[in-house]
């Protein structure tokens, strides 16, 4: 049987060069936005729906929502949540729905709608999005955020992990790919380190940040699979 | 003293984030343009006049130059040499001007044009290009041509071995470059066998290739540090 293809996007400025129609896309913001969601949607929060306006993102709290954003690493003014990973697991005792407002992170699901499906990955869910993905037989397309349109380490480092994951299901299309699968190959052993190492965690740095990124790094404490369905990330069953 | 920042970028569709006024901008396209450049150099070429347009290149023959290039891996009808680096070496004997219109290294070298000073690197002029930038202590800004506008993997491992090189007096200044330097430290000991496996590779091979796949992947087979001077490359004194 021929092998499905994984490809991968360094940042969304370069999203065009994707074929996306009928395929399955994995969005990666390791810092923050997808570590939020898998750690939010792992410890039981119901949706999470993600908006690009702070306007739009706090009218739902009329709906029952609680809010989630920053910006520049500051929890926005009235809202419940900044972007800390620990905040949305603390906030799954609610019960409540998360209406966040994201940077990188909306824009890049946003920029991957085209696809067949839309998941949403993190170190923290690695293993049971492996499994997912290996036994759906399509072609991927992995997303990396970046940071601000530029190319960022953490987001290709797990796009890494999963082409070195899926090296069994699905081949590399792509020298992104092949470059992501050797960064994640070289720095396996020391993902934590890594993260700490990296730019955009040194602008992090101060704002009760280590113990946000050693969870960041942490792989596989989640079993769900976030998938995008009618503008709310939620479990895939 | 501070040091001078390196910084990269991936493909020439992301060189509008880069600053270049002030700096210094290296061009890369390892198969295979500038491996050519610098082969052509290296040997003996006086000039190299890259053209985007295959008309404009071709009228330069009046004017003495022997005219290169290649589309789809074919050398041009009537042309003297095709994108083979070894055809470079041979065409110095001529002591005549080259002529070349390519694709990815020509854009490449117009998307710098704000730079201070452009030059071109290849793995055949690796030391000579880390020892003459070392001692500018300037920013640098590298270019990686990219394929088609997508990231490719051998320009990428060419930037790491000048983020590498310059360790010592010049900073990572993003992400790029920090990715860069780990591919080349955990590939530098098998670059022919890398840039073999690379996809682009895969594309050319079948034409006389692994001899010229070989010769791009040898390093310091020459001295020369080639410069963009009056829409012409010549070896910087």
């Amino acid at each position: 049987m021929k092998k499905a293809s994984i490809s991968c996007i360094y940042t969304p400025e370069l999203i065009h060069q994707a074929q996306l129609e009928g395929k399955i896309a994995v969005v990666i913001d390791i810092l923050r936005a997808t570590s939020c969601m898998v750690a939010g949607l792992g410890a039981g929060v119901p949706a999470i729906r993600p908006f690009l306006e702070v306007a739009t993102c706090r009218s739902f709290r009329d709906q029952g929502y609680l809010l989630a954003g920053e910006r520049n690493g500051e929890k926005l003014e009235g809202f419940d949540l900044g972007n800390s990973p620990l905040e949305y697991e603390s906030a799954a005792a609610s019960g409540k729905k998360i209406a966040v407002t994201t940077t990188n992170g909306t824009r890049s699901l946003a920029a991957v709608a085209a696809a067949d499906q839309i998941l949403v990955g993190a170190f923290l869910n690695q293993s049971a999005l492996i499994e997912y993905l290996a036994n759906q037989s399509k072609d991927i397309v992995i997303l990396c955020a970046g940071w601000k349109g530029t190319v960022n380490a953490e987001d290709t480092l797990f796009a890494g992990a999963l082409v070195h994951g899926l090296q069994s299901t699905h081949t590399a299309q792509d020298d992104a790919s092949l470059m992501a699968k050797l960064l994640y190959q070289s720095q396996k052993g020391s993902i934590a380190a890594f993260l700490s190492s990296t730019s955009h965690a040194k602008r992090l740095s101060g704002l009760n940040s280590d113990l946000d990124i050693e969870l960041c790094g942490s792989q596989d404490k989640y079993s769900v699979v976030p998938i995008l369905i009618e503008d709310e990330i939620v479990r895939k069953d």
